[in-house]
């Protein structure tokens, strides 16, 4: 068992914000490259950490292997060295994450974030999750981010497993997308001794995980919203806490609006309104239906966003 | 419908923390008055806003409706007169809860704190639990608290619900033992127009509330340790965050033990480790067994609480 | 431990269809006796094995401590000797449960239906129910019957609580609501060697509940449909298998309506449609919507009973 | 849209028992097709209407894309062509599933199963499965069994969708391993007019199922008991009810330890204990403990069966 002392190496730094951006669809439902590019020449001017990419919002579960890495190429491209490239290379078997591990690495990640198998979720205990993130860590040549986001995969990774995770010296911390705050200030607080950061994993209560000693966010928002996400981060960095509720409060339905609430169609429509390219999801994603539209826009506008 | 500025008088101000008082019984589960009466005398010193009496920790669905009326004519005799007396008077039916709710005013509540009914948990959309809500807070001589309290009804009170009811000239707040911290906020954002007071249902997350705009919090925990629990709002309240936080993390495992995790029994041990009468549980709340019981004492001791 | 071969006298037999009756109210929610006597005239003339008085549908929950035994006294004395009464005594605490329970006896029940308590429903484990149960068995002058209706209390009866109970000398059966037919199969299988009763709690599962072993049911849609739910018992217990099944499936959709769907206002609608007397519903109960009443309606009529 | 007398053919027959094979994979994790062959040749003699391959029982999420069809094929070289090969081409993306469907079939399976996708669980309404499994069964080469399987996917393939699916020409049937059994009887009754099959997806409630009219089974348990699951069928087929109870009571508790309990290296053990091969399950699948090795052949023995 490792103790902290033995951690000479700090860890990489992963503090701040990151859009999960999507991957624009042609109508054909074809990665759209070209528009992929432009949505990454804007977001290179924001003042975000980095990019997650291939997060839950990026739609990766439809996408092919070789889509995956590819699209990871091209945001390396694109991407700003300055700016850190996130990864999503989890898949349900350990094999088959670590070898997308090394994929994604050799693609350019700095880091990747690595989701909880889930298909077999009673089984997926906190001695299954350790034994599939050590092995996957062991093997990653680049640092580990654990993905816990039980809107999509019905499990939450225990509170005891991330514990025990936070000693592994290639795993660097966790988004958390499930969004109860007891629970994280309870993982920071445990995993203190440990190098280990927290991100939120929704803009909804990234204030909140501020207040608790979160690092940063990963918010599909930011996708949307990405200098409103930037400017709460740093409003709560410098302690101005009246200011930052004020701007908190006016996110939040947005935010759930293109999240639990509607999903990557909302995601990618509110991306057209704000001048970067959503397209289309692919199938079995269907667009919004008009009646969610027009709420989709209200949700927005009534919070002084349209 | 109401109008903000037709609310010339400002709402009761229910701001501050609140112990959600234990019933204590003898041996043969009765009420233990004895008991009761030396834990107010000693809760009447902690700067306390007020106590709670018969929320989901005073075991009020176990009392009869005799008891649940004498225990708080009790609390009001020892209480001393500055310190607000808010009393559980939800039953299932509208009927029983404004019934219970004139007895609970009469008995000495100073406002009253009315649970969601649960029983026809299928039907209790936003229409049934508005005109609830309003059937009650038109009757009651006090003003009423809305309490939503998932883990126990297995329903949380809709946000579209409490904006509704926030509008009634006697509705004066919200304790939302749910936790979910983005729900909070959208809550306090949407009742700003409102004199609304959202009071945290657990001390687990009563930080994050704050940060988010609560003005309080009704906390099983500061049963045990109520000086640390009123600590935390005060550097909360004084903008401390960095000590605020360290304090928070200490008090979440304790507060888990004594309430989601092993509930009113663990609460009601606690008590009696730290100098306060927790006495028995009625059946068929059963007393830790000895391995809770160690478990129990670990999530005080390995934070520094014993 | 008990064994089997100590029971040497054989329990109450308890096989056969019950409706759930309803309690009608008037428009000022008072319990409407007359309309009550009016439905078990009607009643009586069905070859029901008896009425559970004081189920889920009977309201229970919004009638008081004398509403209760008032109710049940007035059945007993319109429901011919040769009906088996049923009455519900379950309450949260066990104490009140055992007097509720010996006041059931008194006002005329031949047993009572104890509900699993659920308030505290994260410690109400085996052991806490065994507990409660034993208690109450232990007091009732009449045989108790389990009851398990995961749909209104959040909590299922565990297996292995319900195998313990069987052995219980005074506890004769279980009525189980939550339909899952693989647990009622299986609690038919583990309790095979004791004299114990499972009765289904709904129509919808009624002839696959006989085919694993099920004695008889306790259906809400008895107190609209009761000659044909009784039919349905005499098909599958003479072995017509075929008829039997073409019966189950017209009744599944009438009778998810009047529960799971849409609750007691429809099922107290549907009484009126086929000549019993619903009436209101207690607040917070509402009436249906009228786009639910034309749903309900046609869940009724698609299936040729209206 | 169709009407039932535009169905002139009929569609494929699908009645009987299947088991959905293990994969059975050696100690370094490779698909193991020399035992895979070998349980084939013990498979092929017991009377199963055909094979599941790619259940959730065969670790299909766990195979890569090769893999999954390479395994058919060799399922195919081996089993009698009088027996039915039924091959899992779900995948999260409709055009992936496509894609997999018609390898599927190249690869010689006569049926494919779809599982319902799932990441975004909370966007798969009616619609976007009607329209994911229309476009399926479309471009299917061979028939479409649709798969509901709760346990795994968190998702229940809505009624209405099953009813409009039901009359598309290339959808013959459903798999239903949610074992909700009322809901098993209302999707036959609103399918009578099509030509439409259902299958019980395990053996807990394959008795119940075929009392409401299921014209077969997918069971895991047939991997291990597969002579006795056949007999239960035709028991049921030949209205032997009495004798049919007495065996799916005994099959009851074995199914349910390789299955919910205790999942897929609980059925590869068993397979083990009764002459096949089980093998090795994929990572983070990890081997059973002691104690639950201890206790699986408890509900294997403890029911006559070892």
């Amino acid at each position: 068992k490792r103790t902290n002392t033995q951690n000479t190496t700090r860890k990489l730094d992963i503090g701040g914000i990151y859009p999960p951006i999507a991957t624009p669809f042609t109508e054909k439902e074809e990665v759209d490259y070209q528009k992929l590019d432009e949505n990454l020449q804007k977001y290179s001017k924001i003042p975000f950490k980095g990019l997650v990419v291939q997060g839950s919002n990026g739609e990766y579960p439809y996408l092919s292997v070789d889509e995956r890495l590819e699209v990871v190429r091209r945001v390396r491209c694109i991407l700003p060295s300055s700016m850190l490239l996130m990864a999503g290379s989890g898949c349900e078997s350990t094999r088959a994450t670590v070898h997308m591990t090394e994929g994604m690495a050799q693609a350019g990640a700095d880091a990747v974030l690595v989701v909880t198998p889930c298909f077999y979720g009673g089984r997926m205990n906190s001695q299954a999750l350790i034994h599939h993130y050590t092995k996957v860590a062991d093997a990653s040549p680049v640092p580990v981010v654990l993905y816990s986001v039980p809107g999509n995969t019905g499990l939450e990774l225990p509170v005891d497993a991330v514990i025990s995770l936070s000693q592994h010296p290639n795993i660097v911390g966790l988004k958390d997308s499930g969004g109860d705050i007891t629970r994280i200030g309870l993982i920071i607080h445990k995993t203190r001794l440990e190098d280990f950061q927290v991100l939120a994993g929704s803009a909804g209560f990234l204030m909140a995980a501020y207040s608790v000693g979160a690092v940063g966010g990963v918010c599909a928002l930011a996708n949307v919203l990405g200098e409103e996400v930037c400017d709460l981060e740093r409003l709560c960095l410098i302690g101005h806490w009246d200011k930052a509720r004020e701007l908190q409060h006016r996110l939040i339905e947005p935010n759930t609006a293109v999240t639990r609430k509607y999903g990557v169609a909302a995601l990618k429509q509110a991306m057209e309104w704000f001048g970067y390219h959503g397209g289309a999801t692919r199938s079995p994603l269907q667009p919004l239906l008009h009646t969610e539209l027009q709420q989709l826009r209200m949700d927005f506008s009534s919070n002084g966003w349209l």
